[in-house]
């Protein structure tokens, strides 16, 4: 007798159907399940006017809309051609007729890229009015009421009034000419250079979207550490073709620019930013980049750091050099983007100390049209760190911050890091740079000599199907764009904006998986780096933890040069008896960082050498609460995995499936960087693990001598 | 008065919605509009029955059946679980009581992969058997019956017995530990080290599924030019989960060993293969491969060639190289596939006898489980090429063919060339050596000594997300599995069946665009390579024209060395009066190809130096005939580009755009190569373009200082 096997895996199959790989990231526009909604939402968007005129981002904001309705409702609503006609959702660029003078007024004060969503009584029938002062306007809310729909709201008496709370918020891609991307974790670099100008990959264009839809204005298209080709004609023609693109969604194309491009592609001996011929130089290549790019929006620069040249090659300041390539862009409307994470040849005192300390003199001595860009915290976008002492220190300078969307410190594309909340604690810490209520948020928003305000976030996007490689990390470019439009929202609605809109509507699922979102950070710095600690992880690639590394050639590049750990204690001593780097901050900030008693236990570590068995406020000593810290990050870890498998069912089958894997990628590199760093930590305090806690499977050598290759 | 825009794009906007990424390639599954069809398709599969028992593999092609009907049809047939109760559909492996003893016997000498899908009455109604003696079988027979429904044939009175022709039908991928793809024109690697073997990319599924269902059941997942770290336990383990995947297609994974792993990555001071330690470490190694991958295919090795290590290197011979490897691998059931593409350190007097010269003397001498696996023609891949004289010519030694699938030196993914002309052309050329019928398929298909016979193609495989870079490059990964599964086929029907299957059965579409591919390649010999010259390309990339190319250190690196153009004439003698690389065929080809008027014009430059004003037989000379091929290569893009413009409207927009776009370069690329090679020729010839004829924009150093960075 054969076997006969008939389907038990019918449930599987079918979910299976259902695979979702990703790629439309929060911009899925799936049918809306729930009839009674569709029908209502059907009704409200009836029918609609365009009373915008029809620029290229108009269409962009049409087709969007369309599209969404076809697949949200699966409704091509009427459109009509005249106003007054019974409309539902009229699109009003710089007032209508049909509107009262007062929302007329208000729709006119929108500004450059804000807009207005009101629910207002057309002819006795309600009437949903998107108004703008201009055509960004419109795009932006376009995607806000597409959002209103996908996340299931009503869309009875509305009343928006949104705009941006800075002006550049822009990705900086960190890709190479070669398709490889420093810190990319998703593949390669979604630019095509060879196919460039001639084919436009309709990816270029979904980037472009989705960007549009969380307000995302600019794109640095090229690494910081830049090489000078893409400023030669062969490039700036395939750049050109993508920001044809890019401009039909509001983006500006940007160019990291290298400061020793007219020794190497024009021909000079020098590149001193105050040489004529340079000047002359920059100023051909700008207006040359302008033929091409009417509206390119400017330079990001690292200079004089890492190895790249800048002007202190020549016995300039990053003054002369900003303002020199500043100049050239001014007529045109381009602004420079100049780094501030610089440090020099010479092994300092405290590297934490070096980008105030080479810019905070330079105050007031740079043009309007610059920025400077420094990032969240004064080392490298660790897990954790203070806000930059820069913020809130040049009253007469703009500053812009770099956050790193792309987790080069933070388990790379493998483990789940909801990044909003590292975010929002840096946008809502208080510099006291004014007292009370001077927020980073409110300081970088705040123009200064009607400077742009700005913030950029290293990407995470790179070719993988689903752009950034973990479907989770999905959320930190959203999340990014949405907190640079308005970083006063919570990291809680915008992740439960993000579910929706990306999985799953079903509270059952949000509630949840919203939760497991905002606590993850702070399970990663749990068995990363807990209490303070910082740059302990694998040499170059930043993979894993190395704590036990000395050996690098230059002293700040070695994680014992950051944790200091001894028989006494561990921390990085930068109070007043140590490398003083408090006081680059505001009193009374400055103050209460000085003192291990007043110091948040979140940032003891950074700012205290602190004794082994000092006791910390729960009454834990010091060794004892470092070692939960690393066993809670991990078993927090195994939380999230449980918590992702009650959720199984509520989401398609090829998402959950990928999730569940990646967990268990990040639960077993959780347990990894704990047991490598307790048994580390161990060789100094001597100090037995607290009871209950089990010892790691293998022992310090074991972790020592893991090796990897082709790490990405 | 505002200007109120109206949606006149309204036809644009729907099409879009429709668009096809190319990522679900030739399985796309989608709803077959023709509703009596459909409704007919329904009833004849109306209740299925599987008596196959339930091994991973049945698992895989009963999912593939459902998904695919649930898409075709919209629609789950019934799945009963015992015969005889009106199933119109029956899976049977290994015979069944329902079936007559002749049936039986068919499907149970189907052999090891082999199928029978045969209608059949069955208790008064017509029934369909899709039968094999094992589950590979049943697979391919799943994969077949849906194929007749994405073609939309008849399933009234099918008849169809199925066996491959060759055994092993395998993808070479030339991927690098660090993701880059040698000769990759579709991004990078898809198989993603980092995150293996915890992360399973859906990709690895979907790429197992599209090769299953071509009939593809083999890959070599790295480069060549291998790495020794492939073979480490890191990366064993990684490979394991890779053929875990493979396994539930039929598909075994094989991997390419470097020569020198022993001392790389052994810690031994010699590869020499007849050294015991080297045997004992490549035993051991073979061992532990298996203990990972129970049915690891075997190795793939490129030694002694462009500077691979080998037995050469130690006085042994490629003989004694792969028969230590076959040895180790022969208990557990692994081959070696021995390449033959090898040059030494001299340069020869001509680089197309070199691996006559060093095999043929070896025939006899190789163990049974190695094949020596032997490029399409004697150079590397070009455009057009002879068969190369080792077909036929070794009768003891097992061959296998390597076709380039990825278009190293056809235009990388930007040019539209439909490879299975050039597949055919091969395995259709008569070698003679057992006289006439002797066929290149014909030899490669018959076993010696119990050998297994096989296929190699190298893939054309990466991250885009259309997987190959051009819509149209998908047909050439497509063709090679059809024709290694059965090389009699003829290209049209398999350019049809994948049309169909790809973008639309509408006649209209597929009538003119079978023709387009069935001509593309002919075009592209054209502008590029025309008369049988060959290797004229650019250095290293091997992009675009530079038959001017003299300088490089070895001269059988240089155009110049082939095409040897002077002011007599044009074209490498390889008669017996030249190099005698005609001596390496049999009689009577050798002889028909010594003479000019005897060989065919197409390989006319390959084995001649013929004057420039020699009459060819149409009484033309030669210099206007090769400027004509040159023109009419250039024209025939054009007209591709207007078949393509006739057939707008029957393809999703997505799909028209990207190939429209891609012919326009492919356009601009051929008529760059059409000038720069007959300027440069011109050089040689002194003669006027003939009449009608319009002389290139620009002049021949313009196209010599042409610079490219970066490419892929």
């Amino acid at each position: 007798m054969k076997f006969i096997y008939t389907f038990l895996l019918c449930s599987l199959l079918v979910s299976t159907a259902k695979a979702d790989n990703g790629y439309r990231l929060w911009l899925r526009y799936d049918h809306i399940d729930n009839a009674t909604l569709a029908r209502q939402y059907r009704q409200q968007l009836a029918s609609v006017t365009y009373e915008t005129g029809n620029s290229p981002i108009i269409q962009a904001a049409q087709k969007e809309l369309r599209n969404a309705l076809q697949g949200l409702l699966n409704y091509n609503p009427a459109f009509v051609n005249a106003p007054g006609k019974g409309s539902t959702l009229i699109f009003v660029k710089n007032g209508s007729k049909q509107l009262s003078p007062a929302l007329n007024k208000l729709i006119n004060n929108t500004g450059n890229e804000g807009y207005v969503i009101k629910t207002i009584s057309l002819n006795n029938a309600p009437c949903l009015v998107v108004g703008a002062a201009n055509d960004k306007g419109i795009l932006y809310g376009t995607f806000h009421l597409l959002r209103l729909l996908q996340t299931h709201q009503s869309l009875t008496n509305i009343n928006i009034v949104e705009s941006p709370k800075t002006q550049v918020r822009i990705l900086n891609h960190w890709d190479n000419l070669d398709r490889t991307v420093e810190r990319g974790y998703a593949g390669f670099s979604i630019w095509n250079w060879h196919k460039l100008p001639g084919y436009i990959d309709p990816r270029y264009i979904d980037y472009a979207r989705a960007n549009a839809s969380i307000g995302v204005n600019g794109a640095v298209i090229n690494n910081v550490n830049a090489n000078s080709l893409i400023l030669t004609a062969d490039y700036l023609r395939k750049t050109a073709a993508l920001a044809g693109v890019f401009r039909r969604y509001g983006i500006k194309l940007y160019l990291s620019a290298k400061f020793s491009a007219p020794i190497e592609i024009g021909g000079l001996k020098t590149a001193d930013p105050l040489d004529p011929a340079v000047k002359q130089w920059w100023q051909q290549k700008a207006d040359e980049i302008y033929r091409y790019i009417p509206d390119f929006g400017g330079f990001l620069v690292k200079a004089n750091s890492e190895g790249q040249p800048g002007p202190q090659n020549y016995g300039r300041t990053h003054a002369d050099g900003a303002n020199m390539l500043a100049d050239v862009l001014k007529p045109h409307g381009g602004i420079v983007m100049w780094r501030a994470f610089v440090y020099d040849d010479k092994t300092p005192d405290d590297r934490a100390k070096q980008a105030y300390n080479e810019f905070k003199p330079l105050d007031g001595k740079f043009r309007s049209n610059v920025i400077i860009q420094v990032k969240n915290g004064a080392i490298d976008f660790q897990p954790r760190e203070p806000f930059h002492p820069l913020f809130g220190a040049m009253k007469k300078t703009q500053i812009m911050p770099e956050f790193q969307i792309t987790q080069e410190y933070l388990g790379f594309s493998t483990h789940l890091v909801y990044l909003a909340t590292l975010f929002k604690e840096c946008f809502d810490a208080n510099t006291y740079s004014e007292g009370r209520g001077s927020t980073v948020a409110k300081i970088i928003s705040s123009p200064v000599n009607n400077s742009l305000t700005g913030i950029a976030g290293v990407a995470n996007i790179g070719t993988d199907i689903n752009w950034c490689g973990h479907p989770f990390a999905q959320a930190n470019w959203y999340a990014f764009g949405r907190l640079a439009w308005n970083p006063d929202q919570s990291a809680a609605a915008i992740a439960q904006d993000w579910l929706k809109m990306t999985f799953s509507n079903q509270a059952d699922f949000v509630k949840p998986i919203t939760s497991m979102m905002l606590s993850s950070r702070e399970t990663t710095v749990n068995y990363m780096t807990p209490l303070g600690l910082h740059h302990i992880m694998g040499t170059h690639a930043h993979y894993g933890p190395a704590p036990w590394v000395n050996n690098l050639s230059r002293a700040d590049w070695n994680p014992v040069y950051y944790h200091k750990a001894d028989s006494a204690g561990i921390g990085f001593d930068r109070t007043a008896t140590g490398s003083n780097a408090v006081a680059q901050y505001y009193p009374p900030l400055r103050d209460s960082l000085n003192k291990v008693e007043t110091t948040p236990e979140k940032y003891l570590l950074w700012f205290h050498h602190v004794g082994w068995n000092s006791r910390l406020k729960n009454g834990e000593t010091l060794w004892n609460e470092l070692v939960k810290h690393y066993y809670k990050g991990a078993a927090d870890v195994a939380g999230m995995q449980k918590t992702w498998a009650s959720v199984k069912g509520k989401v398609d089958s090829t998402r959950y499936h990928e999730v569940e894997q990646l967990l268990a990628i990040q639960a077993g590199e959780a347990a990894w960087w704990r047991n490598a760093c307790v048994l580390y930590f161990q060789t100094f305090s001597k100090l037995p693990l607290p009871a209950g806690y089990t010892k790691p499977d293998h022992d310090l050598q074991y972790y020592k001598d893991l090796k990897f290759h082709y790490l990405p």
